[in-house]
């Protein structure tokens, strides 16, 4: 089971799909002791120990301030003992059995118990370190191992980013030709050698020779048009064929944007091997030929990921962060940051966008180690500098001229443009992966990115704006023109006043000429060809961002709008809407930023970014100027889109996938109560309890076996029913196992003990089983009246796996996170069978 | 005792004293019905009411799972019900009490029970919505409430500040002198309309007369200095005097930054009037005067006070804000960032600062809409644009020159510099403060800043570094020397080789001058004289802002060093650390860059900010490649300021005055269990607790009356002890007292009844006192080994204001707020009674 993924040929969509059908609130999955460690290596077994024993000698059924032992509380009998978790156990369990404390794949960790444990730790630690030197330094160094993690992740994420922008540059230029000087020198590097190039053919030298032209010989006409076509269709099937077979063969987890995984994993889910070195690697290489077949998607996205399972392998480097899955989430939410960063030399941007979309638990500490990770990735990456013009974004944008009250109305349109497409979209392709997932279309991966690459190469290339990358076409779209411009978008008729050295009012607007409006009707229909293929594209499995996708969109809507409006003011200066600010020949409307705002308004749409948007938008132009309008068209997109459907295309995508993730973003609104979503519900057979005294090892065992329960509340007795902790199934069974094996005399017959003594036995009994060592003294109670909003709330600031359910002191039931889900889902109208873990 | 602030001439220090001594986790302060409805007005009764009555038919003490009684529990049969409040009550009390669900002054608020009430309220606004456009309509305006608040606070916000703004600029050049065609215009506007102004003389024109001009009408000789001299400390003792008296006339709240106070009440406690009219108003004049007097303060903290006074102000227009102090935080959080935004033209630090430094409570929605109303005011001030230069920030600052990586060493070094003056300005502020609490010298406030008021001018005006405001100051350091600069600090001499036009390579580094000499002379004596009056300035009864002062620190100490780095690299060109990027008739270093790194140094000594900090500043630069200096010394000076002691200037003063803060950056080490902090105590008589159906009133009243407890449980019975609810003292003797006034045949022998149905009484009995309604059914329990680390969290996440503690399911005694500070304050060896409020 827990080899489904590595080697199966039935994975249907991208994404974890579910292997087991578990009702109520069992984990379903745990029947060894020892988990199947497999093929990865990137979550290492912990081997602290969770439940405390305290020495506490008064009869544990009575509190303790009437019993009179209350000098066992002093606190001073207890220092150096640890909080959730043991220092040591009353029994032979001295030493921490492997495998207690632990998760297993597939299941939600405890929060509280991860972030007690790294208290423990770094109290031990601190304690150690008063007493020598060595001590000390190795606090020391403790303490600054976050922080040297976050260098090194930093540079390692910013040196693959920089690896992946070169090789992707390098392998998109090589669909049009080849580097006669060596092969391995992208279009423009190659040209940078040449002194050939007149400043209107920059593009074209000696050295660079499209496939025509060392095939047949010529370089135009029919015939090398065809030849040209053939081999950039060529060229993008066989990248799209290696991606999509490197992702089946070494890492199929490498597939898709990676972010809804990463967001449930960082709310705290286990899925071994999903940021693993195998995963990086294949991401890495599959990522590269992903981009460069052409396919719509962007590489956006899956750097977050790569960032991420750099993040999860540096970690083993340090204990601290090896051993712990909430510490280990802290670094990952930097490595968000980081991914973001790199993708759009956007440092400030990819802080808030890990804050805003991706991350669970998110302490001030670590947004500013984030912001740290972030500035170096950043700088690394400027340091190789794959744009080669030291500049640290990806999309440069310098405007000259400010924007006019005015103009906001367009720019709310294309909000609206913006939030109507991202709520379209996220339908389009939810519908798509769902069929991909429920039909016989989800048998063959293969064949399906083959069929997308080929039927997007035989559209995409004949139409410049489709043909260029995604990241080219928004830098050409952003851009303003100036006189100088080449570029077909900027094809206006040339002013008659242009004074001689090309300045003057140059930046003026001026009546569209014969090449704009070519440009404008090629626009238009990428426009469509990209909006229909994104949705299939999403979501196959091959490394896919949405990010450039969906600027791109929003970019060409915007620079037509942009342009629409230049030409109408320019033909009706005397308009009332234009009187004042836009007379002939002013420079009043950028086009380019009615591109850079619907771009943002198509990615707002889609993802509902909002803050981290805008800022990293603003990252790219440096000007404050231009925030307004970002803002304007942001809400919008935001408030339209919301009104179709409240979620992001992550949140979708992660419900589709049945994940456990509770949105932290949305309100709960409904007004059950806890005693309406706990199980056991009405007509269930009662909650299965241990009592603390009065079992014995077979009964638990028969207990635990016919249940799938993943924990059991103990209790003082069966009639009275009073909690006293709470066991976790695969604990309990590890202890009894070892108990089994190595303790003497722990029979069938045993009886098993949760309390601090055991209680007097007939002498000829054999030894009880103590075991209140694995049992956690301070399970999360609320009572059966407590409304369920307060209780999901609960869950989410406290990361909570169950939480029991009394009624005037007694134990009533527990409910689980997925019991949460589930309910949510039901009201909703949804399928509450679709969250599949726990 | 309500009124103790209003007219008091006690108050010793600035901030609220505490006023009464209240040991243990009792409230101390309600010993009537209806509080003292004081003199203020922005804290409206809250009307809801607390605590449902939930259509329970069973029997009360048996878990309805095995009661049979299910039905009851169907979610559809409590449709509509609210949360942890009731809609309504099963006896007379069918309207909401008033006072029932409010908070007493300085007291703290329940956040569980204020979301829930907003989430109640909001939920039913969707419910109605459905039936009629009229309610649809409700709810959308009710939707956009939010968003329209916003606007209206970033408006008022920005105006404010603007007028602020202009208002100290003009006072301030009044005590230089006076405009003579407007005595209210300041000295540049005065000097705008004159042609007389030469390009080295800019600042003088005739129209402008020094007061030694206008007096004796000489402007030169030691006579007119001397006059001069006088006039300006004249002004600056009028300005002083009049603040401190206008602060102390009407509203003693005014005094002081704000921000430890703020910090505090958006953490959920109650300080009426902090933030009412009476403080806007008289904080808004007297930070002009205070600023004009010329005491080293700055206005930027302040500011964050006045648009907070805005925002509860405008509260009151919508009533989803005025009513529920949970939302109202939301809105104070947003300006907080408003504040911040307005002070330094820097919206994202704005907003970044609030999320770091001051909320507490800061939902995702809240980031967003922050974000929004940072941006309205930003662009408000920059159309008022009282700097006349149409510029959005403070400080603009434009470098030209790259850094290189061996400048990280002067760098680190600020930090360090900066790290050491902030640790130590906290020491000695805050003895010097406690001081002022304790000794005679708090009860001289006028005096104390007359004093304070007079040295300041009096060793301030000789020096034209100290002379000039803060703000001014710290613009002329960041500034980087142009050829052209006329400025002492650029007073470098001339190289030979420069071309005529005074460009050529005017930046290259220079020999110092005869001017620049005596500036830094100048500027060291200033930066003694800064770092010392700032420590006794700030906490005067005066508005008193941090940053400006620390940041002039910083910047003067960062140009000392960076113009001896420039000299140093000057005639040293060819030591190995500049050879290779500091060539002769190179620009290689930038002392103004090294003044701002300085001054982001010490203001992160001082307040320990560290993204919103970088942030802020690399908004004033507008360029990502300053940002890793700043980071550099950000980084270093809080290392090294820790190293002294963990708290900020805020947090230290938060803990001067013994407000009840919860800190969330801490992490609490200590291994502590929730028994060891519980109250009762050993030896202390036990837990006073209410039984749910065998108590009279009078019995109820003898209970209450006899502690002073803020709450009580509600169990079973006495012998069980097992938990049913919890009660508010306020609530339960407003319902007692209401209902002895009102409801027929209650009399002090009434059954006192906590459970759905009243037991069954001899018909002679009295008609029992139901009190259901007020009884929190959903109180929070921990159980006795809860480690106190966990408990802290809770209390953090969910703002708690109690939480009841269990042993196997019976109830043992009670935690608050309170109790966990005065645990921390034991721990940290500091004296827990330092804790004042609840």
């Amino acid at each position: 089971m827990f080899q489904f993924w590595a080697s199966s040929d039935r994975k249907l969509s991208c994404g974890v799909d579910a292997v087991m059908e578990n009702p109520g609130y069992c984990s379903g999955s745990f029947d060894g002791l020892h988990h199947p460690s497999d093929d990865d290596d990137d979550d290492d077994e912990m081997v602290d120990i969770a439940g405390a024993t305290l020495d506490f000698s008064t009869t544990d059924d009575v509190p303790p301030l009437s019993s009179g032992g209350y000098d066992e509380y002093s606190s001073s009998s207890r220092a150096g003992m640890n909080g959730g978790g043991p220092k040591k156990l009353v029994d032979l369990l001295e030493d921490p059995l492997p495998g207690v404390g632990t998760y297993e794949d597939f299941n939600t960790i405890d929060w509280v118990r991860e972030k007690s444990k790294d208290r423990d730790r770094h109290r031990e630690i601190t304690n150690k370190s008063r007493q020598s030197t060595v001590a000390l330094l190795r606090s020391l160094s403790d303490a600054f191992s976050g922080w040297l993690l976050m260098l090194l992740v930093g540079l390692m994420a910013g040196a693959l980013a920089g690896g992946i922008d070169i090789a992707a540059h390098w392998l998109t230029d090589l669909k049009g030709g080849v580097c006669l000087i060596g092969f391995w020198f992208n279009h423009e590097h190659c040209c940078w050698t040449s002194n050939e190039t007149t400043f209107q053919e920059r593009d074209r030298c000696p050295q660079w020779q499209s496939w025509a032209e060392l095939i047949v010989g010529n370089s135009e006409g029919a015939f090398a048009y065809i030849v040209n076509y053939l081999m950039y269709i060529f060229w993008a099937l066989l990248f799209a064929f290696l991606a999509v077979i490197l992702v089946r063969a070494f890492a199929p987890y490498a597939c898709g944007s990676g972010i809804p995984e990463i967001k449930t994993i960082l709310s705290g889910f286990i899925i071994r091997g999903y940021l693993g070195k195998w995963t990086l690697i294949t991401k890495t290489i599959t990522l590269v030929l992903a981009v460069s077949s052409g396919l719509s998607l962007g590489k956006e996205g899956p750097l977050v990921h790569v960032a991420c399972c750099c993040a999860n392998i540096l970690c083993h480097l340090f204990t601290k962060y090896r051993k712990n899955e909430a510490k280990r989430r802290e670094v990952l939410s930097a490595a968000a940051a980081v991914g973001v960063s790199v993708a759009f030399g956007a440092p400030i941007g990819g802080v808030l966008f890990s804050l805003e979309e991706v991350s669970y638990y998110f302490p001030l500490k670590t947004l500013w180690r984030s912001f740290f990770a972030a500035l170096v990735a950043a700088f690394t990456l400027r340091s190789i500098n794959p744009f080669g013009n030291s500049r640290l974004v990806l999309f440069y944008v310098e405007f000259h001229a400010p924007w006019h009250l005015i103009e906001l109305a367009p720019f709310i349109l294309l909000g609206i443009f913006g939030g109507l497409w991202g709520a379209l979209f996220i339908r389009a392709n939810i519908a798509w992966c769902r069929r991909r997932k429920t039909t016989r279309l989800g048998h063959y991966p293969v064949i399906e990115v083959l069929v997308v690459a080929a039927l997007t190469a035989l559209i995409a290339y004949p139409n410049s704006y489709t043909r260029m990358s995604g990241s080219e076409l928004i830098s050409e779209l952003f851009n303003d023109c100036s006189l100088l411009d080449s570029s077909q978008l900027c094809g206006y008729k040339q002013p008659v006043n242009v004074s001689e050295t090309g300045v003057g009012n140059s930046l003026a607007d001026r009546p569209a000429g014969e090449g704009l409006y070519t440009a404008l009707w090629q626009l238009a229909l990428a426009l469509i060809f990209k909006m229909l293929i994104t949705v299939i594209t999403f979501g196959m499995k091959v490394p896919s961002g949405l990010f450039i996708p969906s600027m791109a969109v929003g970019a060409i809507a915007g620079r037509l709008l942009g342009v629409g409006m230049e030409q109408l003011a320019y033909y009706n200066h005397d308009w009332l809407i234009f009187r004042g600010w836009c007379s002939p020949g002013a420079d009043c409307i950028t086009p380019g930023l009615y591109a850079m705002v619907g771009a943002a308004a198509c990615l707002g749409g889609v993802t509902r970014m909002t803050v981290s948007l805008v800022v990293i938008m603003f990252e790219l132009t440096g000007g404050l100027e231009y925030i307004v309008p970002l803002m304007a068209a942001t809400m919008t997109s935001k408030w339209v889109a919301d009104a179709f459907g409240r979620e992001g295309i992550y949140e979708a995508h992660i419900r589709l996938n049945g994940y456990p993730f509770l949105e932290a973003k949305e309100e709960f609104e409904h007004s059950s109560l806890a005693v309406d979503v706990m199980r056991p519900r009405r007509g269930d057979p009662a909650l299965a309890v241990l009592t603390q005294d009065s079992m014995t090892v077979e009964e638990v065992e028969t207990v635990v076996d016919s249940t799938h329960y993943s924990g059991f509340p103990v209790v003082v007795s069966q009639e009275s029913q009073r909690l006293v902790g709470f066991v976790l199934r695969r604990d309990l069974l590890i202890s009894i196992d070892n108990a089994r094996k190595r303790q003497d005399g722990v029979v069938s017959t045993s009886q098993v003990v949760f309390t601090e003594h055991a209680p007097t036995q007939p002498p000829e009994a054999p030894p009880p089983l103590r075991l209140r060592g694995i049992m956690d003294l301070s399970p999360f109670t609320v009572t059966d009246h407590t409304p369920m909003d307060i209780t999901v709330d609960i869950f989410r600031k406290l990361g909570l796996r169950q939480c029991l359910v009394t009624h005037n002191g007694r134990l009533l039931g527990i409910i689980t996170k997925k019991d949460i889900l589930k309910h949510m889902a039901q009201i909703a109208n949804r399928d509450p069978d679709s969250i599949l873990f726990n």
